[in-house]
């Protein structure tokens, strides 16, 4: 039998073990520190344009656009029709342009930036705003797409257009105070969120019932927003590391992965709990003992190089979680990398896999450590925590407060008088 | 006093009132048309690429994937990192690009296309795959990221690769009977999950809690996700074209803008409402009749252009509501074009604007027709339904079934027993 704990009916975690989601005050310190730091993020980024001879920089992704000059885009907003939130940053300027219909949004939102209000298609704007700006050499965000560029580069055609490095990538990688305490504050509604959510699970309950029952404990427990749609996935499709939540109910005597985040003020979180519907058996719990002994294996690997001078590549993370798995002899059966950064993207620097760079992690960081194993037609277990990670100040962080303890649910609690339960 | 009908208490629309939601077999015979209808969409496609002297079409926009190969992606999906649901089309191949997250998702969804399964970057398969394919000439959607256009003309430098020209878009705007049918059954949960919002209505209830209520009856109501993120805009803020939902309480004497959609199968839906919160005075009630007159005007149009032998353009259309605001006095406070193609994307073509073609409209196609007056610092009205247009059919359909009439909501209801209100 394991020698971890199983929490079972009142031995669940519960929603007020985690802290309370954030105030408007929280918000309002978070808007100052954000306001505080943008010019030394500016600075960053300019530094490394002098160094490469570059006069502009031209950025559409929305999380880039609210790192850099303060804008807020909401979901899939960057894809509508018109003007939102692309922005320009030279030496001495940051431009943010926009259509009418934000004009008094990012006016607010952008208060170090020049709003470049268009009415029409930005070519038509393009050359003397350029030259306005003395932007002879530009690069431009490899997300830029191709039709764009070419109207751009026709548009004017003295100026010389480069696919910018992965430059903001490398900036966003480092993680200020402000941002990491959201991150943690997102991680924070996910966990309870999840708490909520364990009375309800039971045998007969879809997996669509229950991923739009943990999306609205989240949306109504104090996010702004989900990171990414609710993955739930029970029995046999949990081995399946893709897949929308089904019309499907749930059974008795299988797993149920639920993999989710928060998005508080702009900042993401990302977790993942098995759970069991009913008393494993011992494969199962095998299985479930192998995944979190690789993830302690990595948290080990990160808790060994703070006393060590440089921080660990992210491939050295991966390695230490996957030579776990693959002693065990399952190293097929886990397929993806062991962890992703997140930030104001769900995925961004530093990658932790086998084919990541092998160069020290940034500092400070936060990132996931999520190994898994995905047994075709049978099951899968993934346990995913987010952890922040500071090599300068020798700390490592779980940010993730829900225990990785197996949890049984959709079983009669017996110990707990029935007029207590749902 | 207004002309119009004005809903009240009992007087207003029930969900009951409207098409109830889709059933699983209505779903499997969509799933069938689609299937049906696949070869005749490739045929379209390769008889303009044969006509270019083009041997293969790189797409990369879901919406595009599911109309040509069957696969569905989940909102977002595309942006992930991995391979998910690209896809090339040649004259005899269909290929559709996926890492091994998705293998058994697309196997199932794209029976008529090969699934090419890469298990790491897309440049290390791309030039055998293209030599595999026999494409030397290839065009590439417009939204290909340019770092990523980059790195594929590396990667085969012998092939030529040219920005797609807006082929896909014009295919998708004329409509099968199977894809009119699911944004029906779209507006229809619209209709019903707005219906079901009306009682709940209040001043004191912010616009954050009455949007997330109206995402939720949409998402329980037989959606399969919202068209778009609901906007919930209440007094001045109705003025503003665009903003999201603040945790603000809603007044009495002020308009509630509503703006939403469902999704249903991959299709979109696009209402919007204007709602008063306790009765309205004469100037409000003026600027509805009068951006209910402008919606009459483009829908007139609309019906008379069936008798005469090619339809108007979506300038045309545009200018007919136009004029009606603009004879008012009110051109100015009327900034946006009169409505959008609508689809497996929520914004598509056609256009109808002052800076659409003068050429006719596609048919049989579906729309918004959506005219507004905005007036800063007071208030916004809009009016927006969906309109099928068959030319060839001589038919014109109204979609959106909530009728446009003015509705008075936050009221007590006099007529209605008090035990009967919540």
């Amino acid at each position: 039998m394991s020698r971890r704990r199983i929490a079972r009916g009142t031995g669940w975690p519960r929603p007020a073990d985690f802290p309370a989601p954030p105030e408007p005050a929280d918000r309002r310190r978070w808007a100052e520190a954000d306001r505080a730091a943008r010019p030394a993020r500016l600075a960053r980024l300019r530094t490394v344009l002098a160094d490469a001879g570059i006069d502009g920089y031209f950025g559409l992704r929305p999380e880039d656009a609210r790192y850099l000059t303060g804008v807020r885009l909401g979901f899939g907003e960057e894809k509508v029709a018109g003007h939102s939130g692309r922005f320009l940053v030279t030496e001495t300027a940051v431009v943010v342009l926009a259509d009418s219909r934000y004009t008094a949004q990012f006016a607010a939102e952008a208060d170090g930036a020049r709003l470049e209000v268009l009415s029409g298609e930005l070519v038509d704007r393009w050359r003397p705003l350029l030259a306005e700006l003395g932007i002879r050499r530009l690069a431009v965000d490899r997300s830029c797409p191709v039709g764009l560029w070419r109207e751009l580069e026709a548009a004017a055609p003295t100026v010389e257009l480069e696919v910018a490095p992965d430059w903001l990538d490398e900036l966003r990688a480092t993680k200020e105070p402000a941002e990491v305490e959201r991150i943690r504050a997102a991680a924070a509604v996910a966990d309870r969120a999840l708490a909520s959510l364990l009375p309800e699970i039971a045998p007969g309950r879809t997996e669509r019932e229950l991923a739009l029952r943990l999306e609205w404990a989240i949306r109504t427990g104090g996010a702004d927003g989900l990171a990414f749609e609710v993955a739930c996935l029970s029995g046999a499709q949990a081995a399946l590391p893709h897949g929308s939540p089904r019309p499907v109910p749930i059974e008795r005597g299988t797993v149920l992965l639920v993999d989710f985040g928060a998005e508080v003020d702009g900042y993401r979180s990302d977790m993942t709990r098995t759970l069991f519907v009913g008393e494993p058996g011992p494969a199962a719990t095998a299985i479930y003992e192998l995944v979190a002994r690789a993830q302690a294996a990595a948290v080990d690997r990160l808790a060994a190089s703070l006393a060590e001078p440089t921080p660990p590549s992210g491939r050295a993370v991966d390695a230490a979680a996957r030579a776990v798995i693959a002693a065990a002899g399952f190293g097929p059966s886990f397929g993806h990398g062991t962890g992703h950064g997140i930030g104001l993207a769900t995925h961004e620097r530093p990658r932790l896999s086998r084919f990541a760079p092998d160069t020290p992690l940034p500092s400070p960081t936060v990132f996931s450590v999520e190994p898994g194993v995905y047994l075709e037609g049978d099951l899968g277990v993934r346990i995913e925590d987010l952890v922040a990670y500071d090599h300068g100040a020798r700390r490592l962080e779980r940010l993730t407060g829900f225990p990785s303890d197996p949890v049984v649910v959709g079983e009669p609690d017996r110990r707990r008088p029935q007029r207590w339960r749902r």
